[in-house]
């Protein structure tokens, strides 16, 4: 009917669920999961409250619900990385810039940072299991580049913890109304952080901003 | 008398806010502040809620200061590293270690990430001068850097949000009862970082740790 032009209730449902996580994200990010409540995420909305009850039932199943999808991004972005062709810090440099990439763009912001008590009960397990899951994947792909000459000998835990700071990090200064792409952004802040493993990079790195272009209003802390 | 052995009034009331701060720090990095409360700062200190209000009236006080703290710290150790003798690669990295150092032992937590609205009011305005001052002295520090050789053509902002990411996510994974030490924590993530920007580093890391010493519990978000 109407050459498929409306989505079908099911995936009304989907859009209508993505878009409760998408406004919460972005809260989450700006104030902190603590201070933010379902009718603030229904007002970003422009919905009642209850028309956002009937998907996401309170503030728990919001901060899960934003975990996972952030998460189910790192992973497929990871998954797509793997599938190429190329050496373990290739592999690194992909999947850590489509996780930018992908998580601004679906999301809205280029991470999530979560209180380490935001996550509690049974629902939570999965949710950090996903994360254990993405973490040991990613140490994998360091040992790989240790292994085929990309990365040069270093702890993957260390350097999983280093390039996933500088990642996460975005989150606290990125400003979708900067002057900075999500391209440059994620080619410039993956590229350097790789570049620490590389055992012989080149001495100029493949993006330079001119400084005239650095007119961010946030700040690193 | 009793041969300075027994510290004066003043500088007892000193040393008894400094514990407030170090115990409020570790409450907010472990809970993410909003749900702390001057209650839980109490308890983890063994006094009353009535003695903590001598030295701190409200949260909000307690946030600023732990704030005002964490960059006190991060500003002594950058004086320090600009005070010797070296390239801007050099300063910055010995101002990052110190920086870590210091603020493990001085507040038990390697840093604080606080929610992007947790400071407000005029009192948080001389707190965020601190913050942009700090940055800006990193980011002349890089530019030192560029200009001696030390660093590769970078731009500034970026170089310095990529280590802030990488040296404050510290907070997200490290133990205390772990099996890094602090020194074996801020030589790896920051001579790791460090490393990015540096125009031909050598193809070994300076510090290499066993991969069967990676025992840390948790993990990288």
């Amino acid at each position: 009917m109407w050459s498929d032009a409306i989505p079908d209730p099911a995936a009304q449902q989907e859009i209508k669920r993505k878009a409760i996580i998408r406004a919460a994200a972005q809260a989450f990010s700006r104030q902190g999961s603590h201070s933010v409540t379902l009718d603030d995420v229904a007002k970003r909305l422009g919905v009642s409250k209850a028309a956002l009850y009937r998907y996401i039932p309170n503030k728990h199943s919001l901060i899960l619900a934003c975990q996972d999808e952030a998460l189910d991004i790192a992973g497929q972005a990871l998954a797509r990385a793997i599938s190429e062709q190329g050496t373990g810090l290739a592999k690194i440099r992909q999947s850590l810039r489509l996780y930018l990439l992908d998580t601004i763009e679906q999301l809205g912001v280029p991470a999530l940072i979560l209180e380490d008590n935001a996550l509690r009960g049974d629902d939570a397990a999965r949710i950090l299991q996903k994360r254990d899951s993405y973490e040991s994947r990613m140490r994998e792909l360091v040992s790989e580049g240790c292994a085929d000459g990309s990365i040069l000998p270093v702890e993957p835990k260390m350097a999983v913890f280093m390039l996933l700071g500088a990642v996460h990090w975005v989150a606290k200064w990125y400003r979708p109304d900067g002057r900075w792409s999500p391209e440059t952004v994620a080619d410039t802040i993956v590229g350097l952080a790789t570049r620490a493993l590389e055992p012989a990079p080149t001495s100029t790195l493949a993006i330079h901003l001119p400084q005239d272009q650095a007119r961010e209003d946030r700040h690193a802390f």
